[in-house]
């Protein structure tokens, strides 16, 4: 990837030109699906209560979850075998889901165990499962094939099990693409955009990585206006202005390691004052929509309690950014829909690398419809 | 149809199913359309006032009911000939409606009798008639070929003109096919969807009845836990426990008669201490919804009030009871249209027996799509 | 065109008709697109405040307005080159935008004049611009050839400039194809449905001229019942009865000259005392909405402020008229989408005269889909 600050124009896939072939033209990033052989979050672990059963989704694939009085959490396609409504809907009876409607049985492998007024010998096939881990309060599922699961490392949260940090969970559904909250993260001249929460800041490119999996963009930043607020204060720590020992003095690095985001803030080789984990995990079939869930950790300051007095403050500024980043991803699907395909002319050259490692680890299954 | 208390697995129709030919495997019952050569009702008779015009609708077809300041209701395409804008929104004159917009004129027989604008003798065509009925508070129409509709009777509304019962009239838009409504009610083991509301109990199939245009089910029932309902006990005249002279004392018998259904629960040779019509009328053009018309009666008891007095406390009982059944089926029709098919796994042979009878009995026209 | 005040039925379209060839049969008038070239009104002048911008569209076309604090407004296609997110979310700096996400920043000219990441010479192109005229309060643009758009003049706006007027600007969206409207203005014979508001009113057509770009239709009226209604007394500055004298006094002359209409009523050959500036412009691609610009413009009376004073009164009889409209026209077209076309069975002819105008000057590009 190209380390100058000035990025290349030439490479911008102008929306314009003409392919020699059809086969060269790149597949609309828009239409690719997110690989299901990785693990994925469904819920927060405090929305599932033991004895509880609730109802999520990935990539229109709806799964019930089931937190047994005992045990650990396991997941089921959320629909019964027998009439398809859904399991999330039952009740829970030691480590087995019964369905509401009949009550028809489920136990963790998926298996129909009863069926009240069926003879034992006679019980019907079950519903699939999904692998299902549960750590640092996040309930993952592995979407793809359950064969791989083991062989697949769950995601490091980085700081969230780490005391010496605070950690926020957060997110919502976000009416768009996964990608483009990727290249949201990933590009951050959108800093303009977030000039009424920030402050004026010039962001310096600083270069990047591009491995088979992995994109990473590393920037510094300026303040040419504003003050600076609240929120940021609180990550560092400490206050900086606009004079020049407090200009290009912290480094943000940008990481997209398949399929999940990280952000972190560090000061020279000190550990990062800010380390975020987020993930956008697509809901409908056609993933034009997805559910973020984000962990965001700040570095505990010296002074013991300041965190927790200004986290509302904290929380209140996080949730403004990201409002308005919601709202922008959002324009940007529903400029997809209304243009009937992707028509982004990118010229910022760690963004166009970003877009090929999606495409490139991204199923394209169903390439006749690009 | 099995008389067996265990019903066999054997007959089930498994999804995994691959049938022999193409030809021989089933018509999805959801793509079903009703036989519109039979009496529906489309309002309550309260709903329409004297020298008032109401719209209302049978599988997609807007009508018009039109009731006179005398003379009977009479039922028209709700479509004005000229600009297709709904004579319900026009006024009754004498035996004729006049259109909203420009007012034209039309009489009990369809036929455009005024446009005030043009001579008479240049009168244009007329709109599309409805054969009408009012009986017992429900106005029905005929949406098929009129030419039969003096030889198809209509339904029997059992007990609702018998003054030694007292009958609510209750009904609402349900967003699924009428065959899930027909089912939900014909299989009894849905009781344990009601448990909230009737405790649990514990029923046993005692037979039924298979014919052309017939399926009947028979259940009694033993309560298993949870104190009987005022509701309940309100229909009995009496109450029920769960001493052994209480079990399977009274026999429900459900039947879909085409295309209505009846539920009633007689204790020996008594007459029925409850009596249900119920009808499930298609409302849009996919028959993917339905209102339903369900008049529900109960026999008096001997002390004179005491139903009245209860009513209020009747009627939130199977509103409750009614609630359950209406998200039930609704979230089935979403599986359907989600799954993009029929995935049933039916055990139970009285409701394969009675899709055999929606099918049978339905319209099946478009066979190519199935 | 007929002048008799009898309409011939002959001229009617019957939708059983069946043409002798396919070639025949004309186009589907709620399939014809409006003629881009011309000039069309996107916005009023008091919803752009100087230095601000704002979307608006023409048939499916995003479109921003930018008014520059010094200087007149312009309009350019609302998608920002980059990542197609609306300009009209941007700020507005000296004579150019900036788009909020990434400040890629554009000028009157449409071509991006800054991108806060990139050198001078490496500008990307820019975005499409439109023709863009401002005139007594309304915003115009001209959505079709631009080469066009010096030759083809704005259309008169008869009284609004005048102070012997008072002059009210109205209008909304409405559901329904802009040719829906032009029938319902032009067919007087629809005070039918404005009797509750106007009282009974008889009206005779007088006659009307056919030209190539101009459908004109006049009429009398006469009042047959009801009490004259406090809007119209304000619109004559006097009171019409039932008297003989007061009958077809005035003349209602109403004039669809494409792409716009008017209405004006007139007593002999004094000045109008009512005269109507109307255009119905496309939202959607599909053209299946619009949004009305109305300019209504009442002759004010020797007693000055009586016009004032009354005004309110007067907005709201007109609001109840315009109410009574919309909600005819949205469904006249949610019948044309319920019944997949025009049903439509015109019997008077100056409405098959406007329809041909329409259709005749419209587009008809994809007559395939006829």
């Amino acid at each position: 990837m190209s380390q100058s600050l000035v990025p290349e124009i030439a490479s911008a896939h102008s929306p314009g030109d003409v392919d020699a072939s059809t086969e060269a033209r790149p597949r609309d990033l828009r239409t690719v699906k997110a690989d299901p052989n990785y693990w994925y979050p469904v819920a927060w672990s405090r929305e599932l209560k033991r004895g509880k059963t609730i109802g999520t989704r990935y990539a229109g694939h709806p799964i019930a979850l089931v937190r047994p009085m005992d045990g650990t959490v396991f997941a089921l396609e959320d629909r019964c075998a027998h009439r398809q409504v859904p399991l999330s809907k039952g009740q829970v009876e030691g480590e087995a889901v019964k369905c509401c409607y009949h009550g028809w049985a489920y136990g963790r492998s998926g298996r129909c165990i009863d069926v009240p007024y069926l003879g034992k010998g006679k019980l019907p096939n079950g519903v699939k499962t999904y692998p299902c881990r549960e750590v640092e309060g996040l309930i993952f599922i592995f979407p793809g094939d359950p064969d791989l699961a083991e062989s697949v490392p769950l995601p490091s949260l980085s700081r969230a099990a780490d005391p010496g940090y605070k950690t926020r969970r957060f997110g919502e559904r976000v009416k768009c693409h996964y990608s483009f909250m990727h290249e949201n993260l990933m590009d951050m001249n959108h800093q303009f955009m977030h000039s009424k929460q920030m402050g004026k800041m010039k962001p310096r490119f600083l270069g990047g990585r591009d491995e088979p999996r992995l994109v990473e963009a590393r920037y510094s930043f300026a303040r040419t206006g504003g003050k600076q607020p609240w929120g940021e204060a609180l990550v560092f720590g400490e206050r900086r202005g606009t004079n020049a020992k407090d200009q290009h003095r912290d480094v943000m690095t940008i990481r997209t390691t398949y399929p999940y985001q990280t952000l972190s803030i560090a000061t020279g080789d000190e550990p990062p004052v800010m380390d975020l984990f987020i993930v956008y995990v697509p809901q409908d079939e056609e993933q034009l929509t997805c559910r973020v869930f984000g962990m965001l950790s700040i570095k505990r300051p010296k002074l013991k309690g300041a965190l927790e007095l200004a986290w509302p403050l904290f929380v209140g500024f996080t949730n403004r950014i990201f409002a308005e980043d919601r709202e922008i991803v959002e324009l940007e699907q529903q400029a997809w829909n209304a243009q009937g395909g992707d028509r982004n002319q990118e010229v910022f050259p760690v963004i166009n690398t970003l877009r090929d490692l999606l495409r490139r680890c991204g199923i394209q299954a169903d390439a006749s419809d690009a």
